[in-house]
Order: structure tokens, then sequence, then C-alpha cells
């Protein structure tokens, strides 16, 4: 695949470090050829790094930051660092046009502050919100959002984000009317909290939007692929992606245990290796990494704070494919289409 | 296993009915020797359907109800029919002391209001939670509460929650200091809610306690047994509990799908068998029905309102065990230790 977008790499975030981070853009740059890096942090640990990936080197450029955005900082603090932080300099260069996307394994909260400091939101969009495709049984994978980036919501967040998240189901599922659900626990209209009552309300009767609101989905029904997009607050989202996360690794771990408990068993696994690597290598989160922040005026992708090689360069890959698809410019258009339609 | 215990049982209840609901009772009264059933609701047809179930026509009374809680009722409305509902008078005859227990597969919400109105909260308990034991890779279960029964909790609510779930845990798992831990969105201490920011203080606080406070946990690290309770709000908690079975049938699904791919994956998955079957039974979440109403002067269990016949005898069992244990009275003389101390 020939590919000329400019990437933003944070070079420095993330819980494994620059080394983690170097080897995944260099994973990234042979996957998608004609991609180029803007790598941003310490420069002479980054000039260190690249001597082990020379491919790299000449695909990259290198901007010195002086600092770098702990993951336990307060956004409010690392606010005051993004002219000086690896994060807040990869930012920048989405915001003077350098690059086409900025991808960051640090602080979500710092990250989110600074993106929206320096990008601003869309017009209409009061917040951005944290979207990811993960995987389910049927056709299609689902968006959901929000995962992290707003802790508590109000109807009118939760409603744009219904809004923003059809429309990147539209580009990226390519589906002409995405079936919007929000996350609740219970499917009646009496259940959940006043503000997923009222946004449920104000879909219920969006009906010039391009999508379908299907009402309210529980935590059992994600992945079974009957929605396309799933809305709720930053907690509940954060929650139910990790319980995911964590649940499919414990049932991996006891199907391990299962398969090494006895002789019989272990014939069996080896058998059967490579159906149950191709479930493995489905279900691992490096193949589903890099979340990206809709409703700002510019792309911010977030990658797993623990993510591997494999989970950097999947990030990067899914960066790519949205610059290539002018995502952020064709989200805003859907957004002015819909505000266009609801005035007249 | 011999028991002289009597279990209520709202014999109406739950999305499949009657019948899985005697069934289930039959197969408990199979399971658990002595174990004495009041069958509560419509008299005509509780009596049409023993005539199936002959041995357990023995172990029971039939006690008449005419009214039926239905699942999508509001809990205000199901209130007004305390007095004639299987559900009301089947938690009636836990305050006359005619049961034990009483065990019901419908409506969560209106199941707590009643429970609440009719048996009163514990002395120092503003409000019930639901908790249930979730299995993990360690050697215990982990109690989590709240599942479902309270959606919106303060930081009060929660720290109450705590202490009858470590209070729970000292029973059921027999620990002297349960490890307890807030479900968060990060273990850092800014992250989260100011409710939970404000639990987390009290709890620290609470040194006096017979339990270990050790901060925050994610989403997926629940399974992973480094916690023996974990206190959340009804909300995320439901949102939790839903996804973490929605998840593990997800895997379950792919698997099937993996080992059914290839005749050699196929031949893999027979040879393997008594393993994957161990694991499926394992991970059923009918073999882990019954989460109980703690906090409350009696024992009210909720059966999965989806509970087959297997589920609906394990709720049984535990409410059996619940009975046995005398785990009401204990939780009140837990808490009313822990006030005297306080005191102290």
């Amino acid at each position: 695949m020939s590919d000329s977008s400019v990437i933003a790499i944070d070079a420095m975030g993330g819980d494994k470090g620059l080394e983690v981070m170097l080897a995944g853009v260099a994973r990234a740059r042979r996957l998608h050829d004609g991609l180029r890096f803007l790598l941003v942090g310490d420069e002479a640990a980054i000039r260190a790094g690249l001597s082990r990936h020379p491919n790299l080197s000449q695909a990259s450029e290198v901007i010195h930051a002086a600092d770098v955005i702990a993951g336990e900082e307060k956004p409010s603090q690392a606010l005051r660092r993004s002219k000086t932080s690896s994060m807040g300099v990869a930012i920048d260069c989405v915001k003077q046009g350098r690059a086409g996307a900025a991808v960051s394994s640090g602080n979500t909260g710092a990250l989110m502050a600074m993106a929206k400091l320096s990008l601003r939101t869309m017009p209409g969009i009061d917040r951005p919100a944290l979207a990811a495709l993960l995987p389910t049984l049927g056709d299609n994978d689902v968006v959901m959002l929000d995962l992290g980036a707003n802790t508590e919501c109000d109807a009118r967040n939760l409603t744009q984000f219904a809004v923003m998240g059809a429309a990147y189901a539209r580009i990226v599922l390519e589906l002409d009317r995405p079936r919007v659900a929000l996350l609740n626990i219970g499917s009646e209209d009496q259940k959940g909290t006043g503000e997923i009552k009222d946004a449920a309300q104000m879909l219920r009767a969006a009906t010039h939007l391009p999508m379908d609101f299907t009402g309210f989905v529980e935590g059992d029904r994600l992945s079974r692929g009957d929605h396309d997009v799933i809305v709720t607050d930053g907690f509940s989202g954060n929650i139910a992606l990790k319980t995911a996360e964590g649940t499919a690794r414990f049932v991996a771990d006891l199907l391990r245990r299962a398969f090494s408990s006895s002789a019989r068993s272990k014939i069996g696994f080896l058998i059967s290796r490579p159906a149950t690597d191709l479930l493995r290598n489905h279900l691992d989160p490096n193949n589903h990494n890099g979340a990206v922040f809709l409703g700002l005026n510019g792309l911010v992708l977030k990658s797993h704070g623990s993510a591997n090689e494999i989970g950097v360069a999947t990030a990067i890959g899914n960066a790519a494919k949205m610059v290539k698809s002018d995502l952020a410019r064709r989200i805003a258009e859907d957004l002015s289409n819909i505000d266009a339609k609801a005035a007249a």
C-alpha cells in the first residue's frame, strides 16, 4: 500500500518507553509504504534509538522536545507544558499542517486537554470524545464512544457523541444509516440515569439525522453485532472497554489452563493450534489499538499505554487510514449538513 | 448434604416462566436433601406444574398470590402490589419468619423496592446493595457490589457498600481482613468522579475496620484475584458485570467458530473436549447465579431473569448456604461491632 501521509509521533509517551515506540513506528513503516514520520521527543535519545532502525531513519524527521508528560500528571499541570513536551509538540505539528495526525501512547487526560486547547472543537461540539472500533460477531466492527475522555456527561454531550459516532461509522464502516444505541443497565424506557433518559428522548426526536436510534443496549450485547455505534459517558465506556479486555484475557488464561490440564487436552490443543492462534490474534488488544478523539479540528489518536510494538504499529496504521479518508473534514461536513437540515 | 432450611420462591418471576422456575426448584431439591420450599404464585398453575415433579411436591407448600410483577414495571407501581404479587408474598414469608430466604428471577428494581420496604435496612445502612461472587484466576472468588440496585450513589453509600461487602467476604470467603477496592477508570488518586474520590478518602481513614482498603481497581483487573471485594455504584457495576458476561460468551462463540473452521481443528476440539467442557461449565453464568441484597434484615436473592433450570437451582443452593451460615445476622453483628469500635 502506498501512502503519502505524515504522522507525528509522541515518541516519549507510554508505559514501555521510547524503544517500543520506535520499534512500532519502524513496523508501521514496513507495513505502509511511503508513510513519513515526525518523531517528537528527546533528540539525542531518538537519534540513538534510530541507529537500530535504518529503514525508519530515512522516512523520519526528528523534532526535539525537552519535556515528557508523566502518566499520573493532572491535565491542568500538563497543559502548562504544551509548548515544550513531546505530546504538545506532536499535536502542534497537526495544528501547523505539518502532519495529518498525531499518535501518542501517553496520559489520556493530558492528551485530551492539550488536543482540545490546540485544535479546538468543531462547530456545534462542546467536548471531543474518544472513539474506537471493537470486534463483534457480526459483519462489521462497532464504534464505541466515549472511552474515557469525559468522566461525567450530560444529555447534550451524549447526543453530540451519537452524531459524531454515526458520522465516523458512515465513513469507516461505509454505512448509510448507522444503528446507534445508548449503553444502559436495562432496555426499558425508565431504566438508567436522568442524563441517559434525556439523551434518548433527544435522539428519538432527531429523525432528520442520517442514523437510526435503536434505544438502549446492555453490557452483554456490545459485541453481538446488532448495533453500529454505542454511545456512553467516559466513565462507563472506560469500565466497559477495560472489563471486556480483562475478561477476554481471563478466558484465554482459563483456556490455557484447561488445555494443559491433561495429556489428552495438550494433544488436542497442539492439533487445533492454528485455529486457537487465529482466535488469540483476533482478541489481542494490540490488533485493535488506536482510539481517535472525535470532534476536534484535526486528528489525534490515543494508543494504549501498554501497547507493544504491534499495537503501536496498528494505531499508526489507523491514523494513516483516517488521514487518507480525510476523516476530520468529513465529520465536520457531516455535522454542518445536519445543522443545515435541522435549520431547514 | 442435609439442609433443613425453608426457601420462599417467587414462582412467577423471570423471563422463562413458571415451568423453568419449577424445574430449577426440583433440581435444587434433588441436590440439597432436606430443603423445603414455599412456592408462591398462581396456585392452579403451580399445582398443574408440580404434577411433573412428584419429588418436589412432597417438599413444598403452595401459597397463592394472584398478581405477577412484570419485567418492565416501575418499582413505584410494583410496590402497590406488595401484598398480592408472588414477589411481595415471597418476601413477606421471610419477614414472617416462615422462610429463611426468598429467591426471585423477577424485576430487580421492584424486588429491591419491595424487599427494602418490607424487611427494612440494617441500622447504619441507607441502602441495600446487590452483591455476587464472581470467578477469578486466584484462589478465591471476588465479591462485587452494587450490581444494579442503586443507579446513582454518593460517597457515603459507596463506603457502606465496602463495609457490607467486607463483612460478606469475611463470612463466605472466610477471610480475616478482606482486600477492598473501588472500581475506577484509573489507579491514580485524581482519577474518577467526586463521589469515588471522597469514598476513597473515607475508606483510607477507616483503619479501625476489619479490612484493607487497596485503592482503585480498573475494569481489566476484576478477575485477576488481587482483590476480595470490589465496590462500585449500581450503574457501573451492572455495566461491568454484563460486559464480562457478554465478553465471555463472545470469546466462547469465537472459539466455537475457530474449532469448526477446518477438519484439523475439529479433530483437535474433539480430543480436548473434556477440557473445553470444564471451561464452558466454569464460565456459564448459570453456575454463578444468585446475587444477594446486602444490608436488609433478611435474605432476598435475585436470580438472573434469563437463568435456566441449572441457574435457578444454583441461586437456591446459594440461598440455602446463606441461611445456614446465618448471613444476615452475622453481617448485622459485624456492622454493630464496627460501630462500637468507632465509638470507642
